[in-house]
């Protein structure tokens, strides 16, 4: 799907560091001229009551329209009255699955190097339902809410992409021994999906047993696909596996196509503005959105370049261990193209 | 509080590996002298319409008169019209925190040598409320119940076991940014009681960013309080940091200073009866039962000689990688007491 014409994406930069490690996207993506052309839309200082948060209207159309969109880090504005801005984005843009990458970086030394899973988790409903009650004084409850139609869906999307990644096994992850409704119908749609699939494995690992297996052995695992906070969970969880969030992409994929890249950590306000973020996470974030356009090469390239400088270790950023500004850094992954 | 007269305890041996490591502890118990008279009950075959499960009412009973005791591993019955050995325990007992100390096991090698920690769960409410149901067709949801008392109480024990150990600090998990009412309150209810203990100090952290930092760095916590199912993931992952539940205690404590101590692990049938089991982790829980009952030099002794055997490295079970016989492995011990 590759064309003369660039492809129209949405950029976010967000709040703290985002500015700078969205330049840094940019100028990488400049340079191995990936045929794309940002449309910048920036978080604003006043609710827009069409969407009842600080993003407008206008960034949610053009995402709408646009179908890929690459977003910062956004710290959601404490104060009462609005939604918060990642919820907001998830809801607006039904973005029912996150799927999260997660791999052993050559050279970035953690306690494992034998990571290489994916995490996707159903990313609208489940515990994130926002129902919550007193029932009397000193008792409340809130709903979690598991659905046929959304369970079907992060479930396909699941299947479709082990089979489409050339990955084995499908890991579908739940508490169905306590809820077992809730958790039960998320099972039930997962199966049903995996009879379409018969060459993906398919197995249920309960969620308590599935966090010791990953802390022990996390090579055992392949794609895992769960409910909401389960996915909150367990992709931070290996995220931390190998180094953190500053080094993990993710991608939302939403009803009708649409892929919302987004590095998933802080915006870092005591470091912002000092050129000293580290970009990785949202380079990584915005190599999966290639790959979702199918710009394989593009992606590939990029990848390894980013891939390749943290190898090579010369250029490594504060929080890496390393010295390097974020536009040196940036610099030499370029170089490595 | 040790005495001539020897203090009753429950012993519930359990099913599969069971008796076989009760046995262990029977005889490191009698070796080490510890005034302990156990009061065997095992799990029935036919449900007790008193207790609508396998566990007879006599059963629970005899915990309630003793007020200490002792649980192997038991594997509920699979079929309909009745309830979870373990739910039924704790809920007839009101087992409201589920306490679980977790060490880096010296001279047994996991990808961590520096956890130190224990986790308490609330054990009674939350997610495991059991309350559930379709709404409409392909609609279903659970409703996790936070209460102010159930709160209270489990932090109070939480800041009261800090206290009592020696330990600096609690941690209360939770994801009170998406569930504002329900872990909002129980975050309530710990900043209460942290203000009764101006000694310890007292941090709220998301669950998961607890689960990302413990996975890089649980030497970070020290005492951690949380809700039911956070406590059920985040007491696996920490004992998957350490080898698995094969090696961790852990204590159920109930209203009126009942202590029921068990092994977590699973009754591994495929390896009941041929003398292999690994019986560290009940060892481990009787230790804790000690220390409940105040017999502190016992517990230090016992847990001593449990420590040098395995660190010593010349008696270990298969599951440790050695080739001892599960009696072999007791001997070892009662020999380093
Ligand atoms: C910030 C928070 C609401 C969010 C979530 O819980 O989904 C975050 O943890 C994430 O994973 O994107
Ligand atoms: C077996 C299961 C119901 C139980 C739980 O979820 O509490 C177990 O995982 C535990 O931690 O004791």
């Amino acid at each position: 799907s590759s064309s003369c014409t660039p492809i129209r994406a949405t950029l976010f930069p967000g709040d703290g560091i985002g500015p700078e490690i969205a330049e840094s996207v940019k100028q990488v993506f400049r340079d191995a001229e990936v045929p794309i052309e940002w449309e910048e839309h920036f978080v604003g200082d006043q609710i827009d009551p069409r969407t009842q948060s600080f993003l407008t209207w206008e960034s949610l159309e053009s995402v709408r329209q646009n179908r890929v969109g690459l977003k910062g880090p956004m710290a959601t504005p404490i104060g009462k009255g609005h939604r918060s801005l990642n919820l907001t984005l998830r809801k607006e843009l039904n973005l029912y699955a996150n799927v999260r990458p997660c791999y052993s970086l050559p050279g970035y030394k953690t306690r494992y190097d034998d990571v290489n899973l994916i995490t996707i988790r159903e990313n609208t409903e489940g515990e994130y339902s926002g129902l919550e009650h007193q029932v009397v004084r000193g008792v409340v409850e809130s709903l979690k809410i598991i659905t046929r139609q959304a369970s079907l869906r992060v479930a396909e999307y699941a299947f479709h992409y082990a089979k489409t990644h050339g990955r084995e096994r499908v890991s579908a992850i739940h508490k169905a021994n306590i809820m077992q409704k809730t958790d039960g119908l998320f099972l039930k749609c997962c199966r049903e999906v995996a009879e379409k699939y018969p060459d993906i494995k398919y197995e249920e690992v309960v969620i308590d047993n599935c966090c010791m297996m990953l802390v022990k052995n996390p090579a055992l695992f392949d794609v895992l696909v769960m409910p909401n906070l389960y996915g909150d969970i367990i992709s931070d969880l290996c995220a931390g596996l190998v180094g953190g969030l500053g080094l993990t992409p993710s991608c939302n994929i939403g009803e009708g196509g649409i892929a919302l890249a987004e590095a998933v950590h802080g915006s870092a306000p005591d470091i912002a503005g000092k050129n000293l973020a580290n970009p990785t996470a949202l380079l990584l974030s915005a190599v999966t959105m290639l790959r979702h356009l199918e710009f394989n090469d593009k992606a590939e390239r990029i990848q390894n370049a980013i891939l390749n400088t943290i190898a090579e270790g010369k250029y490594r950023t504060a929080d890496l261990g390393g010295k390097s500004t974020t536009s040196d850094f940036t610099k030499a992954i370029c170089d490595h193209l």
